[in-house]
């Protein structure tokens, strides 16, 4: 006879330990990054279900992997051997939308997607829209420092964060953070946790500020002849002190790819693609002249202002394709480099060279406008020497990122995937740092430990 | 013969023992703060000297107190007993100013106002403004968090932040954050410090984000019958989802302090008066129309757009005299609590009860449109006994401030002035976290130690 996991006794309603069960909750979308065997798997449907895990996991020194929709893209919410996994989708409340003080109260396992249609019925507009916002919950965001479309204008996750209730490892509650606009009382402890990956605490609530509706959007797509001429366009654009609430690309493989599963209408021959909105309501229409005239400076063959909000709506779903499209390609090795954006045509000029040396096919999309892009290594998975040059490639481009004066992850985080790499972005006085701070608010080592960095 | 002080050896150009220079830096702006006796001064011209210091500091476990231009309200720059007193303000180099990628590099002894004139020469702009710009630093503004009156649409200094090169307590060099525009590789390890009060590290370079140059302002004053209309105007008018960039109040005694040193024209029986500015350019005028329409719907008894950029700049420079206007009328003891903006009513009635109480004048005025307030207790400090009702009112308005959801400090910081009061707005494991942080960069406790918490 079996003996049920001691949380299934302590937390009948929410632990279980069946493997079938546990099995679909071992790992979140990265490529190539392990995952174990967990003991048990605690669905926390309250912060006093979470403190009690943490709790029993404290004093039994037992390893604990925070998870939300599993969404990720870099193997942080993979279950270690023997763990816990505590699970937050189910603490899917929205506690509370304040219209006057323009800011949101909500659980960790609310979903971007419904949180931002809630506002958006109040009037208000929480902008953060990772790719995945959708299926991706507020929590994982958080815990990630998620960005996506709206970086360019409007910024990233934590930007938005005004302060958490966060279970530290020994199960203890601690609030961070205020609902006021400004507030400087002690430490920053807010942005220590977001982005933290679930390796300091446990995120059980999160207050969120909010802004005004933004205005319908112009939008506005220009083609051009190869990738670097349209990043140069970036450049030329963005230097010029414009401020687009959206600015993407997407390279000629995107586009193909993209093209199979929807019809663009697009330019047969195009070599790099530039999405444009801006939602400066009066001034919009000026914002996109001047990118016209960026992009026609930087060779662009064409530059089209969408005539109609579906028009506009169909570019929008082009970029919100890419992901499924390069599916449709292959296993893909999806990359999240950001550099300076002056560096943007240097970066996707040094794809071809990585691609041809590796035997690889590399298609590119981002946040053209943050300098942070997307290259996604294709390839084969059921053939070992494309898998190891694929894994190649994808440490070209990190490094090739670096070079640049980059950072090796914009907006996926280190998770397992690039632990390594993160050890050659530090410096040691910097990698000593992240190691006493995680000592110090986990003195045993119990929260996802070996993630982001070991 | 007295023997010099061993830094003096060390740093023969930099160090100093002479009690009559030591004097003039022994302590900040900040009223009832006690300062010790320094045993050397050390004025870094560089990083390598700051990390021969704290080498030093570090290995005889001497505090060390680092400073910019002691212009901070809260006396987290005072000296110990003792002490390193480190300061910055010569470490006052614009290493880099990059136009296309909209950036500022600067070291810790800029002055602010230095600062934004020259970004503003290469047609960009540096927003946080506090009152202080003329004479704080950029590594004042970031150890404290500083903020100003751009916060309303801008954001904080923080929220300008890119990256910092910190020196480590045993004088060790550190990289954090980076100069991209987004970026996840590891901890917030730049918000951390930032705000941080000299407790983890000290700031020997920033990195900052600029923003295009901001249109000329439009702006408008509208005149309340009592400054609780006022408060429930801006309330009003945020809540609209109207984004001014300057949105200020003063009260009637602010109006009349300030009446003294320039003629305003105001009316002479106001009861509470708004500032706004829109640099909304095609969409200003709009945006001061809505703030016309909220304040008449408040009671104003009258709201004036300004005819020319003259006139708005003589609102601007009244409101920027509020601090010496406060100043002639006796000693004033200055607070800066925050609160939800639709409470910001209730702060201000609360003050007149609390004046009342405690037998002082109380005067305020504030950056309304974040809810920050600035309450100034004035009073006679020969007289003993207006000494105790001063602090007693102080320690009142801080009260109610939390009793409104709010916090103790929205942006001078909690230095001396304000560590009791900390550990009453922080919980108890929040309060545990600082600690820990704290002792894990700072093992020896030797930087800043007693101040922001014990």
């Amino acid at each position: 006879m079996v003996t049920a996991h001691p949380l299934v006794r302590l937390l009948p309603e929410a632990a279980v330990d069946d493997p079938d069960v546990l099995a679909a909750y071992r790992h979140d979308r990265a490529s190539f990054c392990p995952s174990g065997e967990p003991a048990v798997l605690v669905r926390a449907r309250s912060t006093e279900e979470v403190s009690v895990a943490l709790r029993w996991a404290y004093e039994h020194e037992v390893p604990v992997v925070p998870q939300g929709a599993r969404t990720g893209l870099s193997g942080a919410a993979n279950a270690l051997d023997g763990c816990v996994l505590l699970c937050l989708e189910k603490m899917d409340e929205i506690v509370e939308i304040d219209v006057p003080e323009q800011l949101a109260v909500v659980r960790p396992g609310v979903l971007n997607g419904r949180l931002a249609a809630a506002v958006a019925e109040r009037g208000l507009y929480y902008p953060p829209d990772p790719g995945s916002m959708e299926i991706s919950t507020i929590g994982g965001n958080v815990a990630t420092n998620a960005g996506g479309m709206c970086c360019v204008k409007y910024g990233v996750t934590g930007d938005f964060v005004r302060g958490l209730q966060v279970v530290l490892a020994d199960g203890r509650v601690m609030r961070t953070g205020r609902r006021t606009a400004k507030g400087v009382a002690g430490y920053d402890l807010t942005s220590l946790f977001v982005g933290s990956e679930g390796t300091l605490g446990v995120i059980t609530e999160i207050t969120l500020a909010l802004r005004p509706a933004a205005r319908r959007p112009l939008t506005a797509v220009a083609f051009f002849p190869g990738p670097a001429d349209a990043c140069r366009a970036v450049a030329a654009y963005l230097g010029d002190g414009h401020r687009p609430s959206v600015l993407e690309f997407m390279d000629a493989e995107t586009v193909r790819a993209v093209s199979a599963l929807v019809d663009l209408g697009f330019p047969p021959d195009v070599g790099g693609v530039l999405i444009a909105q801006s939602d400066a309501g009066a001034a919009a229409a000026d914002e996109l002249a001047a990118f016209e005239r960026a992009a026609l400076d930087c060779k662009a063959d064409e530059v089209v202002v969408a005539d109609d909000p579906a028009e506009g709506e169909l570019l929008m779903q082009a970029r919100r394709l890419v992901g499924p499209a390069h599916e449709a390609l292959g296993t893909s090795l999806v990359d999240d480099v950001c550099v300076p954006r002056g560096r943007l045509a240097e970066l996707v000029d040094g794809l071809d060279g990585i691609a041809a040396e590796h035997g690889v096919r590399i298609t590119c999309a981002g946040h053209a406008g943050d300098g942070n892009m997307h290259p996604s290594v294709i390839f084969d998975d059921t053939d070992p020497r494309q898998v190891a040059a694929a894994q190649a490639a994808f440490a070209a481009v990190m490094d090739l990122g670096l070079r640049l004066g980059g950072t090796i992850t914009g907006e996926h985080g280190v998770g397992v995937l690039k632990r390594d790499w993160l050890a050659r972005e530090l410096d040691d006085a910097a990698l000593w740092t992240h190691r006493q701070l995680k000592a110090s608010l986990d003195p045993r080592g119990i929260l996802n430990p070996g993630r982001v960095f070991a």
